[in-house]
């Protein structure tokens, strides 16, 4: 990317293995982010060009000398960070703040939307799928690289639990993931807020029990209306604009909990609302690492089938529109073959 | 308080049962609370004047025909909101948002700073004290219709824990009963962050294990050095102000924990802070009804001491010196005995 709508597909020199523990992946599937667009929309132009794309699963072609887990042909999903699994906050579950981690597209690492990556630390990173590359399940077990565990992320953030009522606000790809993990984990009630044509009755497939279509004060109003008068127990902001956090906040009950991982816009959030009522908010980059062993069970069984938020797939040549596509809404989530 | 800095002792008509559900207090000590000192800062003059006051122990002089629990002549103590104990919000501990629960000095509701008080709905509001009004554990009985509660809450939002590290900005009263928390629940650091010279000595006593006297972006310098440069796990923030909420912020650890307590003042937060670190914010008005009964044995056999709080006891004549002793902070925490 070169700046503000400019993505470009280029040659660039071959990846290869750096560090010991290194793997280098030839990339199979990849996908664009929603997170991709705040640069897409925003960039200011550059002569060098940033390499793009964090979402990919790939065949290991070589590995570095201390890695011990990943070997040569594994089919392997990287998460959107990589990490090294053994520092303190690896093992406390928190591995997109390793510190040793890194990102993607940064610092001589490549990036996902592309034909290979070096991927460092590939022990703590990648897990290996036992499936074939052109295996049907592809499109959900890519969303484990990012949005899925990411709307998964949102669920435990708001401590969803069974039986609760949740309201998801936002029907973007993060969204509705977080409304399949909320149906994963037992809510009862879920609320979309959210009006577009297409991705609200996906969503309803997906598990939304209610649907609100309003915006601002009238969207809390129904919210309140669903929810006995009290608000959501767990609310997911899968936005990250101000006004979506605003109502997040307002339509959570008093003690109840928001879990935000829309990448925030907005530079404050306004204090009285939760304060007043006792609600927590918590969340951030999602700890994708941590949620792949929980959730590929549920994939290659197929009870979950996030992969259904892709509705549009083309090859490295197509990136371009795809970013257009998606930056105009024309598609949901755009996923990359090669 | 007829306005900023003018409080007056004044007769007012006798308290006196209204509602079925009512018991009426003859108040034995109270106490003049860190938020009765917003309206004592900013309050615009008014002819009619506000009741004070919400922190009480007192004797049972009459109850209502429907009160069961509470009966003639218990020693109880009143957390500083009223609630009902049944509703749904009360029954999942949240007493503090009881849907007909309500402030004293409001709406009819007597102040606590006088020599009666009317209590709404006293089955669920008082607790009864299993001992006589003069013992000398009153202090430390006081504290739990208010700070010793609102620390606890900060340090139960803040998901404090045994062997975590803790740090508490602000050395007021609800700082200093927040290390009492802390140490309670087990926390192996205590980091007090302050530097008024009696109070500061007063959190060591309490089980601060070390002190920040710094501000701004040395005191953070200093927290993340003290705990290994991650920051603290738990941070209560016990003031309410910008400073000192950034603070807090700054000095949690990825995937940390804020609890807040303190009366925001601002209106806004900063966002990006917590996201991008994932740490989480609770807090709110504590809701003491909840922890009285947790925190009462201890007080009982003297194994938390949160009444070395109160470093001024005087009458109701005393009062009005009492806020301005508070005020300039010459006094740390005033106790009224009648």
């Amino acid at each position: 990317m070169y700046g503000a709508g400019d993505v470009r597909v280029e040659d660039v020199p071959d990846a290869h293995l750096v560090e010991p523990t290194d793997a280098l992946i030839r990339v199979t599937r990849a996908g664009i982010c929603g997170s991709d667009l705040w640069p897409y929309k925003s960039m200011e132009p550059t002569d060098s060009g940033r390499r793009m794309g964090h979402e990919f699963i790939g065949i290991v072609e070589a590995v570095g000398s201390e890695v011990r887990t990943i070997k040569t042909d594994d089919l392997v999903v990287s998460p959107f960070l990589w990490s090294d699994g053994t520092c303190v906050l690896c093992q406390g579950g928190l591995q997109s703040a390793c510190l040793h981690g890194g990102r993607y597209g940064f610092d001589d690492v490549d990036g996902g939307q592309g034909e290979a990556v070096r991927v460092p630390q590939a022990d703590g990173t990648l897990v290996v799928l036992p499936v074939g590359e052109n295996d049907a399940l592809m499109p959900s077990l890519l969303t484990l690289s990012d949005v899925m565990g990411t709307g998964h992320h949102a669920a435990v953030a708001a401590k969803v639990a069974r039986g609760t009522s949740v309201a998801v606000v936002g029907d973007g790809a993060v969204g509705l993931c977080g409304v399949i993990a909320a149906k994963r984990l037992g809510a009862e009630q879920i609320i979309l807020l959210g009006n577009n044509p297409e991705r609200v009755p996906l969503g309803q497939e997906f598990g939304a029990t209610h649907v609100v279509s309003e915006r601002g004060e009238e969207a809390v109003e129904r919210v309140r209306e669903l929810t006995g008068g009290l608000g959501a127990h767990s609310v997911l902001e899968c936005v990250g604009v101000e006004q979506a956090v605003v109502t997040a906040l307002e339509i959570a009950r008093p003690g109840g909990a928001i879990g935000r991982v829309g990448i925030p816009e907005h530079d404050t959030t306004p204090t009285s609302i939760a304060f007043w009522k006792n609600a927590s908010m918590a969340g951030g980059p999602a700890p994708v690492r941590a949620y792949i062993d929980e959730l590929l069970p549920d994939v290659l069984e197929g009870r979950i089938e996030p992969g259904r938020v892709f509705d549009r797939t083309g090859t490295l040549d197509e990136v371009p529109d795809g970013y257009r596509a998606m930056n105009d809404r024309d598609v949901l989530k755009f996923q990359i073959t090669f």
